[in-house]
């Protein structure tokens, strides 16, 4: 199966995804797109994001036959996971399944934390996922409109970027019996350090690019998709807005410098 | 899917799989049968395990339809997984592949040691399930062929134990580089803490049981496995050797007595 694994976000965040896709199975083949143009996905009407993401998805396999599809965004996952799982006949994994699987492996007092964009929090699509498999679960859920556009921005290390998170995060503090935080966003990881710092060594925090990872592992092995070609796999790097700030951000957080291309996806 | 999920094993090591699929599936019922009797499978020859644990799966779908199996034993994993992946009509999931792949996601150095029985150890299962994925990986593997009679025998906190223990994973400590060692017998999470503290904090233990019941849960969910119903679930417990010594580590590791049935298996 030498066809590489779809890899789509509304921005720079699913990188965190890719990269982790990159780190846990070095062997395989990544196309990523992301949708810069109109990043961020969050604030949205569902319907809106629906679109764009089926836009996505289409130019991807439009250009690229792709073995399997990483909706590598939690509020595009919150919006549409269902029916693209439902009508695509590649496996579909979404962020948001693999990191309450994990919360839930994590977590011993099961009350656990989710952060993530507006959509993502309004769609409450953790605390379903959480509770269809443990009805015992507490979800405390809090939407952080500021930390995207942070991260869009790369304006990461400032001390206002700092402010701004432990502020935002200080509404969780409640909730002391919490000992599991889900980063319900694939742009937070690039923020890990301040919310770790924010929340205190006690909060474990799981990372949705990370967890991922390992599903599209365990995927790929039970659908029979690994990769067998042993030569270095080449990724491809596609953006709707500015190829110049994906190969910026990109050469951060992957430790090389991406050939990005820019590319209209909505003309259908 | 209301049908229970078959768990098999050489004794009661695969109860901490049974456990932890329970704790993060708390929705799903199980089947656990142990062969006791003639348990430990770590010295035998491959073909006598592979014979073993085919008389268990025939006796567990001959009085359950379970809807998927999990090989909780190393040593059967190793010695009969693809035979049985490949013969069975329902998933299957192996613990070795899941350790596997968790060590992946948690080693920074690409160094990882991997204990477990002389089968297990001899197989090179491990180190061939992490080469598969990654072919920079360095393995350190070590058999520690005491530490099942040590927990079948019950005899976990004692100090002799400790020394067997600390003894034994001295032979590892000439690798400075390895960060992650997996517990490659599903009897080593109930001597976790003293194994912990013989490693040192440095080394981040991978628990099969957990990453296994995790697999479990993400394959459930891609083949549309997962139990609907909400009624409480019944598990059921059988083995081949002394129901009281079952129940008795049962009750330790499970939080309940559980109500276990001797039965015999090596008719056929």
């Amino acid at each position: 199966m030498n066809q590489p694994i779809g890899v789509i976000d509304s921005g720079v965040g699913g990188l965190t995804v890719a990269r982790e896709i990159m780190r846990q199975l070095p062997k395989e083949k990544i196309v990523y797109l992301g949708d810069n143009q109109r990043c961020p996905y969050g604030p949205r009407p569902v319907e809106e994001v629906r679109q764009y993401t089926w836009q996505m998805i289409h130019y991807l396999r439009e250009h690229h036959s792709i073995k399997m599809l990483v909706i590598a965004c939690n509020t595009a996952t919150a919006a549409a996971y269902e029916q693209i799982k439902r009508a695509l006949d590649i496996p579909v994994i979404g962020v948001i399944r693999p990191g309450a699987r994990s919360a839930l492996k994590v977590s011993r007092s099961l009350h656990i934390g989710v952060i993530g964009t507006i959509g993502t929090i309004k769609s409450e699509a953790y605390q379903q996922a959480l509770l269809d498999i443990n009805n015992e679960v507490i979800v405390s859920s809090l939407a952080c409109p500021e930390f995207v556009p942070l991260v869009e921005s790369n304006n990461l290390s400032s001390l206002e970027t700092y402010k701004t998170i432990t502020k935002r995060l200080n509404e969780l503090h409640g909730d002391e019996n919490m000992d599991t935080l889900i980063l319900g966003c694939t742009h937070y990881p690039m923020l890990r350090p301040q919310i770790q710092k924010a929340m205190g060594s006690r909060i474990k925090l799981i990372d949705s690019g990370e967890e991922t990872a390992l599903e599209v592992s365990t995927v790929l092995y039970h659908k029979n998709l690994a990769r067998e070609e042993s030569s270095q796999p080449i990724h491809h790097f596609y953006t709707t807005g500015s190829a110049q700030m994906m190969e910026t951000i990109g050469e951060q957080l992957l430790g090389y410098r991406p050939d990005v291309k820019t590319v209209r996806i909505d003309q259908d």
